[in-house]
């Protein structure tokens, strides 16, 4: 796409692409309304949903995004609502012998290119908080580390002001699982991972029970597996001994991280992923080519940038795999799709059941258009690597990570990757947040600003119906990334302790 | 098996059955000891481990619970010490055509037939507790609503002095699900089962998003769906007003809830859940047996007992069918088996994970030997049901309900079936809580107990060491669960407040 993205036609509704033969309402529009030159309405079209700008034979493309998004059931005349039922689904793309490695338009040049962030101990990303995180081998020791962070949130954390939060990594995995078996490796190195993350500072801090067959040894390397790290439960001598081993480890924890200080440096140090959740008919309009924009400028400039949700991608992995830079980075990309095929397949799930009723109701019609929509949020430029779920990279730039399209499965998957920070679009609003990293929340809609004015901080509806163009409500959005990276601003779910829990994705069976 | 169960043999093993051939050392026996009259040991015997009472050729059956744990290697002589390379795993019991309605032996008489509970609205089982729930659709809303519960704990709750507590039932449901794929029915139906918990006092309070497929019309009964009990935050405007409402819903709940007092009931209205959890060589000598007498007091007054742990009833699952009381109970037993077996081997996971390493060093030979410690739990009596996950009982007595055994997974599904009072046996030791029911922590030894002095709420540990007799044991424990039932006392993890995370069975893919 071109940086003139989009085209308001009388500020009534919007087409993607030149080529497109539908466009999206702003507001609601009445029947028998002009709402183009030569195009008056059939039926009332509500806002979010497509009206027909050309007549399409039954059988005929119905374009979006200057793609197919689907075959008419029926004759479709200028005019005409273009619902749901309207649409035939297209067949998945074929995963073989995807072409790579298309020409990549010229990034636009970011305005700013450092930040100031806490260097991470072994070189790599850098955090943008400085967290004490108490991670946990099993579910079965969540209760007494969520009692011993009140009491370190309470009575220990104001006595160490440069540490910003105290994070329970608690989780629901750690027993009642094999772990030899295939779908184990997840789970297990998105744990792994997690102790790794850039804003806990290279402090090391486990709490384990002692029978779980996901022993402290399995989470660390061995260097860190020692006591000065590890708290076991069933070593110590009740609930008070346990609380007091735990609090006494965090203050030594605390005492460290306190010393810690920010730093000018690099945006090439930099990780954020990108996300979308309750998405509506405008985010694909507005906040996901805002956010691909802030992405173009966040890359231009060096850093590295994560999208994710294999099946809001998987309908358009054909343009993911032509932005490819290698056919080993496009060969992992068609690995993850098999795999997640064959789980979905598995579980006798296919891929209608995305998009939602929400979606539904905001205009999506079915999982190709929401697709389309959705990986515009990854901007223009080449893709270098493809991960898998809960996986690090090794290189910098744009990068597919196969996660589940959950916004609470995905978000655990970014960060055992490395974000530091996470942007997340949302069309109906929900008020999603991540202990272990800030997240700004990006509505698609200037309405969804006004509802939750204390919860949206950033508004790219101004896109469709505020006379602000893609580059520069895209600008915007970068300086606010590099603000809140920076320490500069905290978003709302920050300020506000709105964390989801951390669900991992583990794709085996419970014993 | 007869009430009397065991046999201690000079304190220094234990024999569980009069046809056993091989008993358990109650602490480590040296070689040359006669631990029996007539049984000299060949080997050292280490604690929990077996020794051979008789001459068993080669191919014989080892039998211990007076059932075949499995066939010798080789020759065992008198005296031998019978570890796990001397067993042969024998075929995990057909399903087909299981012989059921054996004879069961008579119960023994209850000391007491009633306890002081909450009466259900609707008829049926009893709360133990009288407590604001707060239910979700999605794991979405859950950061908003457990920063509301602490407000509401601490700002509201001490002014409804008869209610015990606020249980925000979170959860990673709700979307990122296909709610059409066959897995879906059972985490549907453990979330719908649970805003109908017989502790939550019949008032339905949830919290929704808005877009999600689980809508809150998936949850409640349509009668129950209305805006006195639901709050769907993107209708809100932003997060102080989603705070207030949620606020404002609680208080009139809270009030409603704070006039309820418990009454004398029979104990017919009462439903318990036992569960093992950390378990060593000793838990199936001591405290499933314990619990077992428990239960069957509480089945003799009517009483209603859940056991569960597919995977740890699966190797005795002839057993436990024998016992059923129709064919149809026979039949569900046999269904629920199968449909566990196909979902283990979907994900390449077989029963040889069980047990763990460290069960191994306890003593405990195999998923045979672990079985039968297991189901002693459930007592004598005849089974009068089976249970999928999550299901609702529609008879009294001893119900087997097919979950898993993870002790975090099974919690939830036998809340949802309705249990008010857990009892949950552990030889390693975990502090696992739930928030919506009380859970009695049963040591297996009375070194456990001496450790976690806290946090243990019951030693059965002296049926193997401190010269009780099971049935002593059992009385004692049968008076601790009528105690807790009826609010005279709470166990450590309430006292605490030690709650483990909600974390449903979901057996279907992620999208």
């Amino acid at each position: 796409m071109s940086n003139e993205r989009t085209d308001t036609l009388d500020n009534l509704v919007i087409r993607m692409h030149p080529r497109d033969n539908v466009a999206v309402a702003v507001n609601d529009i009445p029947q028998g309304h002009e709402c183009v030159p030569g195009v008056t309405t059939n039926q009332a079209i509500p806002a979010g949903h497509k009206v027909a700008l050309a007549d399409i034979p039954r059988g005929g493309a119905v374009i979006r995004y200057g793609a197919v998004i689907g075959f008419a059931t029926d004759m479709i005349r200028r005019g005409d609502w273009v619902h749901e039922n309207a649409l035939r689904l297209p067949e998945p793309p074929a995963l073989e012998d995807m072409p790579w490695g298309m020409a990549a338009p010229a990034l636009p040049r970011a305005p700013l290119r450092t930040f100031e962030g806490y260097p991470a101990a072994g070189g790599g990303f850098t955090g943008t908080r400085n967290l004490l995180a108490i991670h946990t081998t099993v579910q079965c020791v969540a209760g007494v580390v969520n009692l011993a962070v009140e009491r370190i949130r309470r009575e220990m954390l104001p006595r160490y002001p440069h540490v910003e939060g105290v994070v329970p990594v608690t989780h629901a995995y750690g027993c009642g699982v094999a772990l030899d078996t295939p779908g184990a490796a997840i789970p297990l190195r998105t744990l792994r991972n997690l102790v790794r993350h850039p804003n806990f500072g290279g402090e090391v801090m486990v709490v384990g029970l002692g029978c779980e067959p996901l022993s402290a040894g399995l989470l660390l390397d061995e260097a860190d597996n020692t006591p000065d790290n590890v708290i076991t439960l069933q070593e110590e001598h009740g609930f008070d001994a346990m609380v007091t081993a735990i609090l006494r480890m965090a203050e030594q924890k605390l005492a460290r991280l306190n010393k810690r200080r920010r730093q000018t440096l690099p945006l090439s140090h930099l990780m954020i992923g990108l996300q979308c959740g309750g998405s509506d008919a405008f985010s694909g309009i507005t906040a996901t080519p805002v956010a691909g924009y802030a992405a173009d400028l966040l890359v231009e400039a060096g850093g590295t940038v994560l999208f994710s949700e294999v099946t809001e991608v998987r309908d358009a992995v054909h343009l993911i795999a032509g932005r490819c830079v290698d056919a080993e980075c496009r060969d992992r990309l068609a690995q993850e799709m098999r795999w997640y095929d064959n789980y979905l397949r598995g579980g006798d799930v296919d891929r209608s059941a995305n998009p939602s009723p929400g979606n539904k109701q905001g205009g999506l019609s079915n999982i190709v258009e929401k697709t389309l929509g959705a990986i515009a949020k990854s901007g223009t430029a080449p893709i270098v690597d493809v991960l898998s779920p809960g996986e690090r990279p090794t290189r910098r730039g744009v990068i597919f990570a196969a996660t589940p399209a959950s916004d609470f499965v995905c978000g655990p998957c970014q960060l055992a990757s490395g974000i530091t920070l996470q942007v997340f679009m949302t069309g109906r609003g929900t008020p999603y947040g991540l202990a272990a990293a800030p997240v700004i929340k990006v509505s698609s809609r200037t309405a969804l600003k006004q509802q939750w004015g204390d919860l949206i901080d950033f508004d790219a509806g101004p896109a469709a119906t505020g006379g602000m163009t893609i580059a520069q409500l895209g600008e915007s959005l970068f300086h606010q990334i590099v603000d809140v990276a920076s320490g500069r601003v905290r978003p709302a779910a920050e300020r506000y302790g709105i964390h989801n829990d951390l669900c991992l994705f583990n794709p085996a069976p419970i014993t």
